[in-house]
């Protein structure tokens, strides 16, 4: 097995929602496709990546990642069994860049990974959670993932559009749901939030997320005013990297905490861990695969959160893509988002798989299983590589 | 005074050097222009900027960051007296950005920011440090600032080699030089240091870089054997986010210790002073406008120095530009790196002022200064906007 082409393309991502710190009406995504040598039914094995969440990666994956691999040439992308090796890609890919400054390119990498690892299962056979769990977790492997709809995003809707959306996720078989805060006052929030558990079982069902938005005396603000519900978390209340007020908010706010969305390494996880004083018995780290240097760098991540006694259970990636899935699954991790509706065709998992009481079963297709959502792969196929 | 045109254009830098991580065969640079309606002599007055240090920015100062500014529109951009404003630029430029993830679009920013500070002090007809310190520094400013030769490199030179680069600094006037560890063995980097002594007045001289190469074991054997000598400084022994290794490495090690090229936000240079362990009284702050978001958030940060305890003249900032030795001038921070010879034609400063006794005096020539430096100028003229 050999990669013989590497090619990129940015879709644009025209999603008419905002949160409290953006509006996704610009966002743009970058897409990997990887061709191998291996035919099957007269056509190329091609593995695809793609990096939702920040925007396109165009001149770093054409100027740097690309031909770094190209120039590696097959035989150093390749593990001793013949298979292409995303480790090694890693390296290779990873020459030359000075440390430090982890973001933009780290999406880069992290499409080319996602591409890798789907050729790789493709070519064997196999889909990529259970590659996953053989190679990495002992053969075992969860054969649902919990995922929650990731939603409530502020549009001009009113209050009744807003429950019809999480009604829309509760029927579509979604048991939690995550909505937008901090892009309006707090008693409008609070009357979101009210109109959100009207629909939903309890409110250990209902996720909130500000986006980061907050400075530390308003996010105790609003912490004061969301300990009561016992929500199912509270999702990046301050700055991604301002820690201590994140440790503050860990010692003033008892129900769960999430972070890690916005955290692109190994070595930025780990000052999360060590400078955010996040709960190992009940808080939540999102670190996304696809925006982070790869599922590579993940297994690292893993391993960090092992030494610093961190169950793999609290992991529970950002970003509702079918490579995270795949990666819950497989590694056995506590579950992940989903987009339902939102972000297409690159939001939501398999068409014809439901979402049966907030859990989602693996297809058991080759690879990452792009393919099996059709506005997806139709997408997919406009790069012409198969 | 209007922005009537945005450009962008990437060139290569190819510099046969290596440090302990990286080779420089493949960096390239982001040049912006920005085009404005004052015209003198019959030409437009042109502003550039430029991000010499991480690699080129094209697709995000094409995608993201020249059409915004261009939407805005000149109204938008400009201040209460009709004159462009970097504030309202560096706002325009980071809506419908995420919080974290600070490395790559920060040195588009940071491009785009340079270029508006030069265009703006040319049609005020002022060099920069001399607005810079009208504005911000109640017209104090220092007339010449302290310089120091970044260079000492890995090549494939043998020690008479270094000896010579060394010397040829010392005959352009500079009395201080900081050389690469971290690339070869202890040993060797001492016969290099040892060697540097040779030509140097003193070891306080002399400053060591290990490009973030070491874990805090190989980081403390390096600070160890450095200790004695009592150079200048030892530069990001650990990796730059490593804030841990390094307040381990503060404890140890008494000379200066100095960080921050690799730092490219506010958030990041909190953090970097919260958790590094750095000392006021002797460290360095080395965090670069150019890669950082520009002059616009470096004013940010330089006023988070001051809140937690740090004077200016800990800030010694990176990258050896033009802009920063206005900045450090203008603004009267502790003095600023230069590479006469290397990375040309985008390091080293004006051709026709000499370096004395390791300072170089401002020029008067309106704006950042680049013109003042022929090889620059006729790179930068290539851009067809004059």
């Amino acid at each position: 097995m050999q990669i013989t082409q590497f090619h990129e393309k940015s879709f644009p991502v025209s999603s008419n929602i905002r949160n409290a710190v953006m509006d996704f009406s610009e966002m743009t995504v970058s897409v990997v496709g990887v061709v191998t040598d291996v035919r099957r039914n007269g056509r190329p094995v091609v593995g695809y990546g793609i990096s939702l969440g920040r925007y396109a990666q165009e001149s770093s994956l054409r100027e740097r990642f690309l031909p770094r691999l190209e120039r590696a040439g097959a035989e150093a992308l390749s593990d001793d069994e013949g298979l292409v090796d995303p480790f090694r890609a890693n390296a290779i890919m990873m020459r030359n860049e000075k440390p430090g400054g982890h973001g933009e390119r780290s999406a880069a990498v992290g499409a080319v990974d996602m591409a890798l690892w789907d050729a790789l299962a493709k070519v064997q056979e196999v889909p990529l959670w259970k590659l996953l769990a053989d190679r990495f977790n002992g053969g075992q492997a969860d054969s649902e993932v919990s995922v929650y709809a990731g939603g409530g995003y502020y549009t001009d809707g009113d209050l009744d559009a807003f429950r019809d959306e999480i009604r829309l996720y509760r029927d579509l078989g979604y048991s939690s749901v995550k909505m937008k805060i901090g892009g309006a006052e707090l008693d409008e929030d609070l009357r979101r939030i009210d109109v959100a558990l009207e629909v939903l079982e309890s409110s250990s069902h209902l996720a909130v997320d500000a986006n980061g938005r907050f400075g530390l005396v308003d996010a105790l603000r609003y912490a004061r005013a969301l300990a009561p519900y016992g929500l199912k978390w509270a999702e990046e209340l301050c700055d991604p990297l301002d820690y201590r007020a994140l440790s503050v908010l860990a010692d003033e706010y008892d129900p769960p905490l999430a972070m890690g969305e916005n955290t692109f390494s190994f070595e930025d996880t780990r000052n999360l861990l060590r400078y955010g004083g996040l709960r190992a018995d009940r808080d939540f780290i999102q670190v996304n695969c696809a925006l982070s240097y790869g599922l590579v760098e993940y297994l690292r991540i893993l391993d960090l959160l092992d030494q610093m006694g961190w169950d793999r259970r609290r992991a529970f990636p950002h970003g509702g893509h079918q490579m995270a899935l795949n990666v819950a699954a497989g590694l056995q991790l506590s579950g992940n988002e989903s987009y339902p509706g939102i972000h297409q065709p690159f939001g939501g998992y398999a068409d014809e798989i439901p979402v049966l009481d907030g859990r989602v079963r693996l297809p058991d297709t080759p690879g990452v299983g792009h393919e099996t959502k059709n506005t997806l792969y139709a997408k997919l196929k406009q790069m012409g590589l198969e």
